[in-house]
């Protein structure tokens, strides 16, 4: 496989993994270190796994520096089932929660917390169209928590510093964010995120809780959906998804090897700046979000003329530029720029665009 | 991969795949059908992924035969999550349900069942150890359904024959027996099961439902746990678990490919038949379990002396035969063979039997 040139996969999830990772992933695959087995083929008690699974946890708690009085979970049911295990376990007796809205996942987890508790909305990005964050204005002093999407991936958006919020628990649904920078997690009470963009294959989800926010769930929260069965068992309470741990793995031990989270910063940063550059230096393309809260994770652009929509995919596809439609929602395009794309890929992706531009602009 | 001699390994689960499964999986890894990605890079949504989602479900129908009247779900959580999503979807504004208890995952099914309704147990096998299954005789005529585990892991207990509960909704929890032989899904209302035994690799749930049981979820169902959700989306509400969707995919093929579910029967019963024979034509091992009720999946024995377990378990794994030890809860041994078990590993297992009794019975 290193031989072989690979395309650039701009997805915004499930993402581009790492080249290292899965090299490693294709060379264990038949038989892990000499185990006769498959990742996949290990009882989750064996002791094969349960090293996978210890060394994979730890390596997470040394790049993300997770305070020892937080728990970390590897869970399924993505971050839609966060939606409700949130409310279900976080409101502990009150009946008011507030809520950020600043985007689609914004809004899907403010649906479902609505079935389980009053929301209040301190910040909403509706009337701006989702391309900027207005002053907290009307925190609720009795809100259980403080929940918001750090990353919206459908507009782009994305929150550069930890809103302050007092001692309420902020709750983050960092799917689209997490380790694609240092993180300060002693700010937060809960962080939660599916796995299928930095962090490794579909079907994990990764929460990380503060411990005094366990044990609070409602009397009829089904088991599964209790936080407290997943810290009592160390997520072994049930079959966890194996092969979906081992990769995550994988992914945690190469952000290590690669200079940790402040160089994947770094590399974001450079990979954003960049591509918005191209953006705002052309009259052919449009990205329209302050730039403030652009994200470093997700770029969506317009073309100025929508006809061309169907040939710059056509032609982007063709140079080996993948998957750059815009979501269904917003039309355009969208460059999905994860730990995983190299920054080769973004200034092939530039090149492609300042071409496409002088050819047909 | 094909000159190399695999061991046998005997994992209650999850458990071996097939050797063609891996293969296949190994020879697609970073690079799917010259797509320039690997499956788990693929966005669920692009034409890629969809088109391994739909292939996938159609073997599965085929193999099963399940009729056009009943959907097929790839959900997370595994049974657990099951547990709970079947009475809060499944009550229908019932307040009743019967379960068989024949087992621990029975009881687990129980334990869950009771915090949303009365349950009602007209078959118990604890006062024989559950060694067998006594006659039902009361079944409850307000029972919302009834719901049996028909193959037990722990104790090795299966049932053979579908039991008769007249036009209730019979709900199954197949997780250790789904696609080891043929079965008839017209007479169940649901069928789910955990991929990790027959089907693929841990972190996928599959559920098949018979439709005019869907839609009728309690209200403060979490929209995730209601099956509603997922058949109005095809699996697709949120992100699925794509690679274990996609491994399941190649086992289906590759049971079509090798003779369906009639020959899977046939060489399961083959396989149990000779081990369960060795184990009763010996006065060194000893399986207690009614001959009407002994499980083709799972076959745990007890060794006269269990001061030789230890060194059985080290022998056993010295000749390539893996993951033997029965159960925590019961001790002894416990050899689980699956679809995925070949023949010759049966084999092997009884040779060592045989060898280990003559030299320390």
């Amino acid at each position: 496989m290193t031989n072989v040139t690979r395309p650039f996969n701009f997805s915004a999830g499930p993402a581009m993994l790492p080249k290292p990772v899965l090299e490693q992933a294709l060379a264990e695959m038949i038989n892990w270190h000499s185990s006769g087995m498959a990742v996949m083929e290990m009882s989750h008690r064996s002791p094969e796994f349960k090293l996978i699974a210890e060394q994979a946890q730890r390596n997470l708690r040394d790049v993300l520096a997770i305070p020892d009085n937080y728990k970390v979970l590897f869970l399924q049911g993505g971050a839609s089932t966060q939606f409700s295990m949130i409310p279900m376990n976080l409101l502990r007796g009150s009946k008011e929660a507030d809520y950020f809205n600043t985007g689609m996942w914004s809004k899907k987890a403010i649906a479902e917390a609505k079935r389980y508790c009053k929301v209040n909305i301190p910040v909403d990005s509706t009337d701006n169209k989702f391309t900027t964050v207005a002053e907290i204005d009307n925190l609720n002093p009795n809100a259980a928590y403080v929940h918001y999407t750090p990353n919206e991936t459908i507009h782009g958006l994305e929150f550069h510093n930890i809103p302050e919020v007092g001692d309420v628990p902020l709750v983050a649904d960092m799917s689209s964010t997490l380790l694609s920078r240092p993180i300060d997690i002693s700010k937060y009470g809960l962080i939660y995120a599916g796995a299928q963009k930095n962090i490794g294959s579909a079907g994990l989800t990764l929460v990380i809780i503060r411990e005094d926010l366990v044990g609070h769930a409602m009397p009829n929260t089904p088991t599964m959906l209790n936080y407290k069965t997943h810290v009592d068992s160390d997520s072994m309470y049930n079959t966890p998804p194996t092969y979906s741990w081992y990769i995550a793995g994988l992914v945690f031990k190469w952000i290590k090897n690669t200079g940790g989270l402040i160089e994947m910063g770094k590399r974001n940063k450079r990979k954003a700046d960049i591509l918005y550059a191209t953006i705002d230096n052309s009259e052919f393309y449009n990205n329209p979000v302050a730039p403030a809260y652009r994200s470093w994770m997700n770029v969506p652009f317009i073309l100025k003329n929508p006809e061309l929509d169907k040939i710059f995919l056509t032609e982007a596809k063709e140079a080996s530029l993948l998957t750059l439609s815009g979501h269904r929602s917003i039309g355009g395009m969208r460059a999905s720029i994860y730990n995983a794309m190299p920054e080769e890929g973004v200034q092939a992706l530039i090149d492609f665009m300042i071409d496409f531009e002088k050819r047909k602009g």
